[in-house]
Order: structure tokens, then C-alpha cells, then sequence
């Protein structure tokens, strides 16, 4: 078999066989293929796509390129939540303690957060304590005796995705349905789950910016997944505005700490139940609609969150700040955007958001960057709010007052402001199963 | 300016500027663009394609990435003939002499064979004493004093195709018009002539198997060299069959000799005619027809084959052979390739009677192999001719019999015979101006 032979035929429009994408990952994954055949055959595959078929077999080459996790020691039905990353998006954060609470298995292996998007485990990092890192055995223990454990991802999963996608964001061949679908879901699949619900997230927060290819994407992710032998279901999801109303790490746990505890902002509360319902009815637990009810009432009664505080416990965390949110650290200096217009909130950049966040200390340019737990946003007014000249739209957390200029003007601009109320969005667009 | 939005925007259909061409050319030549981005921009040319403009661009800035040559020292109009390769084309060695004859300067640099096809320099060296290297000064001389020099490509002109061809080779992106047109003409634009007739061979033998492809290809390398302000006409000439009946150095040597003198093949001799004719047209010696008619008077009268013995005695090479062309060295074996079929042959595979010679010695496999000039193929038989089995089809010539088995084979099936008359096909296509 001949790398040449197999760009060739992509080139021409043919279908590579299942050997053949075994032959180019395992090329990609020791190195025998050089970046200049690799990257060539993407940019075939950008114009000529991929079929199903060759697009699984793609996956689960990606999925092989490396270790590949056995959960079989865990007990009960396994289900995990994906998203394709956003602003303000603590979602992993409410619905593993309620699915957890459920007698479910939640076993999550998250990512840090990178540029605009942040990171669940980042997130947890600013508990006081928090140990993302356990061993295997300590992993499934927890998982088994408290129902749910979030770990950073410390092992080398789908390795050849990493080397692809590298060499994807260099040659401008990121942007094609099969690539992206094969990245994300060979790097969800090298972990054991029986069910998956995945946030497809769409609008000027995510990378994609519309409906229309969200859904394939969905689509195409759902359709891998199940030959792959899981449950699952997308959820296309609105990041046309942030999820709720912080941004920043600690502040995003304080609002996943409100909102399991009934107070939460409504959109990111909605957002959340929706996904829990889904997870915990692909666990066999009910319908849809009885499963949502079921979540509602887990955050009602105080299981979530005494689930959410087991957790914590478990893995190293401070829980009296759990209790009490204003133990958090704070940010030594704070700074109030202000509106210059009056009229509504009709639209804005949610990316810009999350740059903004960054330019604050909450986030990271490159994987070797330190973070400002501290650091962040709170939104005071969002899309479709009435503002005069003079209100707040939001306030800036930050340890070094110098980052507010960057941040507020970033955050401005990325607010447009028209005298029309906006028509109201969905929060959720649709499912794709 | 940033390689990434240059591959991107190619990838998105748009076209590149000038400045975004020379600054890819210019990183290709001097390393900093990474062969992964360069393989990547070749794969969205090849899907995208580039216009006329920016295929000049390309060209212009392979032509610029070396040395150019200055011919303002050669007194007089200076034109060149350029083939785009093929089987059994000795053309240069009649064209120039008789071109040369009537006063147009023809100072020409030629390449070396590889695979299939044969090059000009590899048939002169045949000749015993001859020197393929001048100096500038020499060269130049040796062009004002006697019309006319043939030598190799001794410096590094255009080395940015080198590069681009080298990485087009294992990505699969060789076939692409604006990148074929470019790397020919960019190098053939790197020397300094007035006239240009290219010879863009088409069929089984050459690198363009279809007429309209040949034809599209003509008409790019056409408008390029006009753009650069030479004077062009491109010939689409028939590679359906080999050109003459000689393959192999010396072989070739003696057939272009003897057509000097007035006795070679009739389609080798027909096609070197329409050649010279559109060469001395171009350099303003009169019509096509009233050139043509010059062109047999050449030969006819004797100072196109004085010509070419004038110039193999200034680059040292023994003329005795030319006056009797038995002198040359032969092959120490021949065999016969007789037909087992009776009938016309009606089809054959010019590029397999090209890899018959090479496994004979005569051609190189890669540039470091050693050539073997007395090696090669005399056909008895071609095309359109009727034959009985048993009948000789060629002679094979080698120095080793064991290359027999190979070079028939190879020979045999490249020949189809069937009982009907094969159409005639022309020998000269048409023109494109």
C-alpha cells in the first residue's frame, strides 16, 4: 500500500477501503507518513469528503491510535455528556451530580480550556484542594461508590488526532465534516461509555457558526457513535450567548453551585435539565419528559448538590466553599462596563466574550499559560435586555487592573445595541438522534 | 502575510495576488514554508485551479526563484523549440541545424532523459568527444559564430520547481494545469530567447494522454510566454506511436543524421519540417509555407547537415561519425522481436516502447544511473503497417543479452494487432497561437 495511491484516489473522488484509513492512521500515529502526504490527503478529503462508512472506519482508527479505557469494572449503565465547547458553559459541572444522583455512572475525563472556550477541569481547579488527577483504580472506585468522578485527561488518548489536528490548523483543512467528526469522537470513543449525549454547540460562541451544518455534524457524530454500539443523541444548543451569566472559572462554579441549588440563571438551568434528561433517559431511566422531571426535583430536594459536595469531598476539594461560595477567592480588583447607548440587547459576539474573559487572566493563549481562577466576568445584562446609557452590562473581575481596558473594549464591541427588541431563540434548536 | 490564508482562501475559490504567489514561491525556494503547507496550496490548485493571471504569476516567480540567463551578447533573433518530451524525439538534433543554417540563432539548453523519455544531451554524448558543458563566454561564441549550441542545464535555473515538482510527485498533485504550466515555462522562460515553438506531445507516450487536454495545455503555456513578451506558437503533435524508428542514443543520432541527409523517416522528417517551419516563421524568415519550403532546401542542398557537423566539431565531438554514421559503436548483441499474430498493427503503447529501451540500458531510471548509447530499439514495423507471423517487428540492442526477455515482452504487449486497417491519424494535431 502506497500513501501516493490512497491521496490519489481521494483526489479522484473514490472510496477508501477500510485497510487504506487503517494504513494512513497508523502512518500518522509512528510517524512512517510525512506531514506533506498527511496534509495533502486532508485537503482531498476537505473537497471530496468521506462517506459513513469510510468516516467510522476513520474514527476508530483514531479511536485505536492509542489507549483505549475499560470501564467494565464499573458498575451499572455509563453515560457521558460532550460538548463541542463554548463560553460560560459549566454544564459538566450540574448534570454529572444529577444523572449521579440517579444511581447512573458518570466516569468523565475532561479538557482544559484553550483561546475563547474553557475547561471543565480548569473550572474545578479553583476549588480549593481539587485533585483532578487519580489513578485507574481510584477513578472506578469513586465512580463506583459515589456514582461520578472528573479527571483531566492525564493519558495519551488518540494520539493521531492530536498529530492531525496540528497539522489540520496549519493547512486550512480544520473546517470538513468528516475530520472533525472523526477528531471528536475517536478521542470520546477510546473511553468506555454506554450512552452518549453530546452538545453540539452553534452561533458566534462555537466553531459552529450555523444550524444548518451543527446538525450534520450531530448527525454524522450520532450516526458514528452508534456503530460504534452506544446510545446516543445530539442536542443542538444556542452559543449565539453565553451559558448564564459568569465567565471565568471560580465564578462559573459559584453559578454551577446557585444553580444546583435551584437559584441558577434560567437559560444555563434549562440547558441543563434538558441535557440530564436526555442522559439519564438514555440510561433506561424513563421518557424524556419523566426523566426532566426526575432532574428538577434531584435539584428540588438538595440530592444534586449533596452529590456535587460528595464529589468534591472525594477528590480533595474545600466543601465549606461549597456551602458558603463567598469563601472563594476573589479577584483583588473589579471594573464596570458601562452602556454608551440605550436601547436592547439584540445581539452579540459570544467568542469576543470569551476572549475578553481571557484578556481578564481566566484563560489560556497556549497550553503553557497559567490561569487567574479568580478572574472572569459577570454579565449583568444579556441578549434581548432593555439598557440605558450609563447601566451596567456587565462587571470585570481581574488581579491586575491594567487587563480592564483590553476586556471592556473587547466586550463593547461585541455588544450591539439596537432600539428593536430582538425576536427571542431557542435555547435548545433541536435533537438529532 | 501568512501561508495559512493563502492556502485557505485558494481552498475558498478566490484568487491569489501577486504579492501572495511570489511570497509562497519565494518560501518554497528558501525553505520557510513547511512542505506540509506547500502540498497542501498544490491540492486546493489542483481542485480550485488558478487564471491566467495568477498562472503568469506562478510562472514568473519559479522563473525569478534562480538564475536567469542574459543572451544580449548573441547577435540576432534567438529562438528555441521546447517538446514536452517523448519516444524516440530526436527533433532538436535536425530543427536547430536547419534553423541555424539560415542565420536564426538557436542557443539551447537541454536536459537529460529519465524513464521512458529520452533527453537531447544523453543523444549527443553519443557521439564520441562531445562536450555538453561550455562556459557563458564559450556558449555565446559559439552560438554568434556558427548559428547555433546545444548544451546541458549546467546551473540551477528555477529551483523553486524542483522543489514544488519533487513534492508534487508524492502528493498527487502533478496533474494540475497552471502547476505543469508553470514548471515548464518558468524554466523555459529562465533563458532568453525571442521565439518560442513549443511541442506539446500528445498520446500514449507522453505525459498528456487526451488532445483537449494537450490543447488546453498548449494555449496556458501559449499566453504565458506572450505575457512575458516572447513570441509563441505551440504545435500538438501525435505520441501515439514513437517518432522515426529509432529508440535509443546513438541509435536516435544516426536516424537524425540520415534525415539531415535527406533519407530519414518519412513522420520524424515531416514533423521536423512543420517544426522549423513555425521557428523560422516566428524569427521573420516569411510565411509557415514559404519557411517550410526553406527547410527542404536545407536539407536538400546539404548546409543543414554541414550545420550540424560545424557545431559537433566545435563542441569537440567526432566528426568521422557523421560522415559515416557505421563508425558509431554498436550494441555486442541484437535480437529480433518477431509478431506471433498476423494483421495491422492498429494501437501501440509508445510509453511501454520507451520502457522496452530503457530496460535495454538506454534511459535511466533515476538521474544517478549509468546510460548505455549503443542500447536501443530499430523498428521494422509501425503502426498502420501490415504483418505476418513471424515477421520482424524491431530489432532489440543491448550489452547484455539477459535484458532480452524484458524488452520483448514489454514490446509485444505494447502492440496490438488486428485484422482491419487502423484509420491514419495525423502526425501534427493543429496549432495553437
Amino acid at each position: 500500500m502506497r500513501m501516493f495511491d490512497i491521496i490519489k484516489k481521494k483526489r479522484d473522488g473514490e472510496e477508501l477501503s477500510t485497510e487504506e484509513i487503517k494504513y494512513f492512521i497508523d502512518g500518522v500515529t509512528n510517524g512512517s507518513i510525512p506531514d506533506y502526504q498527511t496534509s495533502a490527503l486532508c485537503m482531498a478529503i476537505y473537497f471530496r469528503g468521506m462517506n459513513i462508512r469510510e468516516t467510522c472506519d476513520l474514527t476508530f482508527a483514531v479511536r485505536d491510535s492509542g489507549e483505549r479505557l475499560d470501564f467494565s469494572a464499573i458498575d451499572g449503565i455509563r453515560v457521558d455528556k460532550h460538548s463541542t465547547g463554548g463560553v460560560g458553559d459549566k454544564t459538566s459541572l450540574v448534570v454529572a451530580p444529577i444523572v449521579a444522583s440517579f444511581g447512573v455512572k458518570v466516569a468523565k475525563m475532561s479538557g482544559r480550556g484553550l483561546s475563547h472556550t474553557g475547561g471543565t477541569i480548569d473550572k474545578l481547579e479553583a476549588i480549593d484542594g481539587f485533585n483532578t488527577t487519580l489513578s485507574d483504580e481510584e477513578f472506578i472506585k469513586q465512580v463506583n461508590d459515589i456514582g461520578f468522578a472528573i479527571v483531566g485527561q492525564s493519558r495519551q488518548f488518540a494520539p493521531a488526532d492530536k498529530k492531525l489536528y496540528a497539522l489540520r490548523d496549519v493547512t486550512a483543512t480544520v473546517d470538513s465534516m468528516p475530520l472533525i467528526a472523526a477528531s471528536i469522537m475517536g478521542k470520546k470513543l477510546a473511553a468506555d461509555d454506554d450512552c452518549i449525549v453530546l452538545d453540539v454547540k452553534t452561533g458566534s460562541g462555537s466553531f459552529m457558526k450555523s444550524i444548518e451544518k451543527s446538525k450534520a455534524l450531530a448527525q454524522l457524530m450520532v450516526d458514528i457513535g452508534k456503530n460504534a454500539g452506544k446510545k446516543m443523541v445530539a442536542l443542538i444548543t444556542n452559543m449565539d450567548r453565553p451559558l448564564g451569566y459568569a465567565i471565568g472559572n471560580s465564578l462559573e462554579v459559584i453559578e454551577a453551585i446557585e444553580t444546583l441549588n435551584g437559584q441558577g440563571p434560567e437559560d444555563f438551568t434549562e440547558v441543563c435539565l434538558t441535557l440530564t434528561a436526555y442522559m439519564l433517559s438514555l440510561a433506561g431511566k424513563g421518557s424524556v419528559k419523566e426523566c426532566r422531571e426526575m432532574a428538577k426535583r434531584a435539584i428540588f430536594d438538595g440530592s444534586a448538590l449533596a452529590k456535587f459536595k460528595e464529589m468534591v469531598a472525594a477528590q480533595g476539594g474545600n466543601t465549606a466553599l461549597i456551602d458558603d461560595t463567598a469563601k472563594f477567592s476573589k479577584a483583588k480588583y473589579t471594573h464596570s462596563v458601562k452602556s454608551v447607548m440605550r436601547g436592547y440587547i439584540c445581539k452579540v459576539d459570544t467568542e469576543a466574550y470569551g476572549l475578553a474573559s481571557l484578556a481578564l487572566g481566566a484563560g489560556r493563549n497556549t497550553m503553557e499559560d497559567k490561569i487567574d481562577y479568580s478572574a472572569g466576568i459577570i454579565l449583568k445584562r444579556k441578549t434581548g435586555d432593555f439598557i440605558n446609557v450609563g447601566d451596567e452590562i456587565a462587571t470585570l473581575y481581574a488581579n491586575d487592573e491594567s487587563k480592564f481596558a483590553v476586556a471592556e473594549k473587547l466586550l463593547l464591541s461585541a455588544t450591539q445595541i439596537h432600539e428593536k427588541k430582538p425576536q427571542d431563540e431557542p435555547l435548545v434548536y433541536c435533537t438529532v438522534e
